[in-house]
């Protein structure tokens, strides 16, 4: 029996039989806007304030007060969650990435009792790996396959059930990895679409490890409480 | 609430919720005639005059004189602004580019209580990437990609609301960096067309960060006093 | 005369002339979700209790336990059969491959007079290459392509019939290493389709050498049993 | 108001405002036999015959005797042109290119008052790009892009206008160098085509910055007197 | 007059003006099961059993004993022609190609009057491309390309026939090394397409210097005593 | 006025005003079989015979032995015109090629008063690019480009009309070098097409500087006295 982390995100449990597998590493891909953010902060909240267990948050793009600023308009207070120890937000700067940044990930982790961990984002990661990396004297694709593959794959020893987000600019655009996909448990994919003046998101589980998922597209509404996954079936 | 940086470009700011979200990095992109340069300026020249900002325009291209003279032909007086300390104009050559380029940028936006930056233009910047920058002894997609990354990136700690113009030959040319479009917060894209000896103009806003912002093509006017942006419904 | 390997599952042996050539490599692909595991599982579990023959089923990948909970789903003790020293179970970290790692899988299958291994997978070795690996100062698809070329190659000194394990995200993907395809001797090939809710998944084998192999694509089924290939003529 | 300088080639002034902006830099491109080297020779024989503007032709290509006898079959005597110092032909060979051609050619303007510069070609300059060029140990597409960006850039500096021709075996071979469109400031487009035995040559003008240019394909002669461009409204 | 060197294979001397051009390189290629290891013995077995020509059949591939086995089904007592030194097989493991390799064989051919030699397989050996080949400090596909071109180039000095296979996965796969297929003298190439459980081979002249061969795709058997080219004509 | 150097070759020297441009470079390519040896021989041959022209053939793949039998098949007697000092044929092995190769063809040229030059061929060249070419510690396209065109350059030097073959085995692959094609005066194309058992080659000339050259596919025959273009109008 698969032990399952719910993420309490309205219609979402149920397309992945309760929730993620226990300490997996989910990807949460998609295009700017279509909601990934909201949806890692409502992943985090949840855990918190529903199922007692703590988050931590790493962004390596938007400065705490924007992320803190967003919560808000959901009625979120990561203030007082921060306080209370239930979720942490730690902003790591592009240029100290480095090749101990998983280990020290994992040991923030560990010593806060974190079950939940935000990662934004790989497409950050992936432009910054450091130079010192390897010792191949050269950057190229398969020194940044490898450095995603390693920080993922090292990710696993903190004990966490993990949501590492990947943004591109495009459906199609040049920024995939092509390796997070591959090492990943499990794959969401949110979309945004916008016709005559009218916005439309929505969700696909791509994949999901040690699931029978559900394999439809699902209407995405972003709610003044947080992400609610709908089914038009 | 988001804090705006109003362009005061005519039918503009409507259509990201009153302006750019303060201190984020917005990419102007367009091919070669479709008005870059002065939606650039217009929006300097308001910040000057009706909002009290002061600009700088960072020109690794024009001579400072040619880019008067395009000023002129809009009744912008580009001497008096710079006499009062309004707008500074600063040319570099490519030559000149280094890894301290940017530090250089900002030190003179703080001691000139700089709001808004124009960077003309990132593909110039591209093309003249430092051969010194990083320990790495090649240059390659990679190390092109990083360096403007964090040139975009650094450029946050100006504390000023910084457009980056992009130019390309074509629609579809070789020259996208691949890495710009992604870590800017927003993207003005600019078109031209010419149908039966008419010239078209337009505006499409791509991206815009922390804003619910317009999806449609707005036709964009060169008038005599600087851009107008249409509104077709 | 061929000697065959029987693999003991549901209709599959008879595609291949009655089973795998003794002591051949053959490749096992398939995106996600289409049943890779189970049909390596199967193959050892089968060795195991009604061939006679020990088997060991190396991951890079997934903790034993894991497996052991995907056995237990179709009444397989792992457990057990390990104790009776039946089946090994050998977890490698991918930071822990190296040059060697070949090496030490033939000695532990001489060592346990293995007759079947199962390597989980070729696509975690190919991104974890050792960079030591030849005296060539590059990580490049070469090098990984010799890498992967030499540990199939060399795993035929086991004196045993192997099964490699390559999983790939989408049907074409770029996971691909252009090189097991064309060493294994033989190429079995999973799919997974869902329409309108209902998932089907299908074998086909696409090459198996010194073997007049059925060409058809054939439906899987995972049974609460194991792996079921079904002839639909 | 932008200085314009007169081609004096048949109806080609009126489609950019009376000329090309004062000194910069277009590219003439086109494939064989499409025209390109009598368009430039017409341009700097009218520089000197009717603007008093003298003239250099830089060739990398053609021996000098060639050019001259090309001329002649236009009536165009470039002997006693180079005799009363009006037009100057410099032939260096591919293999004497070096850093410094750039500064060589800019001297020479400078001490002949020579206001009109043709290069030719470009193609030819990409193909013989220094080796001992920046300090990166390799010749790629960067290092190539970077030597012509830096080349034509410098051009500028020589307070002439440049005409450079970029020569390609067919409409969309892989001789581009994907920079020189780009930092030109204007690109004229040579084209041929022969359909049923006729011969039947196109200009385009597809950039022009500073101008308002015309954007029709137009029909180009080249007649006894030299290059015709005829406007088929 | 071009002296001949027959196959004896049935039906396809006829094709090629009574056989390969004496001392060419004839290339082989094919994807797997299309017979080109039977083809390969065939031409061997015809020349020491009815032209009194030694052969060597160099394989980096299969153990010797499976070639046997092989050769067995159509009645072929390799083992006999060996002790009879009509035909030497030599296998070669991967790991073990070096530059000498070439020199190697070429010297076992003149010390056994070899006048047909196969290798089987030029795909193996361009995986195997010594890293020390060249004083080139990198494996690239120009490094193999030329190892290839050498290999088969100094080949040409065994004074023999040369057959070189090469296997590919599919038709349009990536292991082309397109070098061989441009440096051989002759091309033949072996297809193999199942439709409704019906096989189906055939054979195909792509190439054969100082030959006006025939051009047509031919069906291919493969019966109890060899290979058998039948014309459809 | 253009000098023009007849080939002699039935047929088609009408279709370029009368010859090829005196001391032109002028690629010939095809694919096997197109008769591309017998065009050169062609030309060589009515050079020495008719035009009182001496000629050269160096071949970088051929034996000398193999040419004269070819050139047998015409009733041309290669030896006598060797005696004679008409036509020499010089055999260099893709191993001797080196940064000198062109210097001493050059000489050789000079010493014997030759003025017709075949190269045979490009390809081959392109391939064994001396590595110690430039100072750059690497081979790749840029490298091999560049080694062309010097070749190609240089053999201007030599004060005679040169033919460079350039061999392919489909017509659009990958062994085009991307820049003969460019740096050639000229280039003349053969193909070759089977239908239905019958064979049927042609001839287009692609370019041809300075020269008004005709457009058209013309069928080209290898009749038993050599080479006839024919026109089908």
């Amino acid at each position: 029996m698969i032990e399952r982390v719910k993420t309490g995100i309205k219609g979402f449990d149920n397309l992945v039989e309760g929730g993620f597998p226990k300490n997996s590493a989910i990807l949460l891909s998609g295009t700017p806007a279509t909601g990934k953010t909201i949806f890692a902060l409502d992943y985090l909240i949840n855990g918190a304030k529903k199922f007692n267990e703590n988050g931590i948050y790493i962004t390596f793009e938007e400065k705490s007060e924007n992320l803190k600023n967003q919560a808000r308009q959901f009625g979120w207070n990561l203030d007082e969650l921060e306080k209370n120890k239930k979720i942490m937000i730690r902003q790591i700067s592009p240029s100290e990435i480095s090749k101990n940044t998983v280990k020290e990930i994992i040991e923030t982790a560990k010593d806060n009792k974190i079950k939940r961990i935000v990662i934004d984002s790989l497409s950050t990661l992936a432009i910054n790996v450091p130079t010192t990396y390897l010792n191949v004297n050269e950057m190229n694709e398969y020194t940044i396959k490898r450095f995603i593959y390693a920080f993922i794959d090292e990710l696993r020893l903190a004990d966490a059930t993990v949501m590492l987000i990947s943004q591109s600019i495009a459906e199609d655009d040049l920024s995939r990895d092509n390796v997070s996909e591959f090492v990943c448990d499990g794959i969401v994919h949110l979309t945004f679409e916008s016709m005559g003046g009218e916005f439309s998101r929505s969700l696909l589980v791509r994949k999901m490890r040690r699931t029978k998922n559900d394999e439809d597209i699902h209407p995405l509404e972003i709610s003044e409480n947080g992400v609610v996954v709908h089914n038009i079936k």
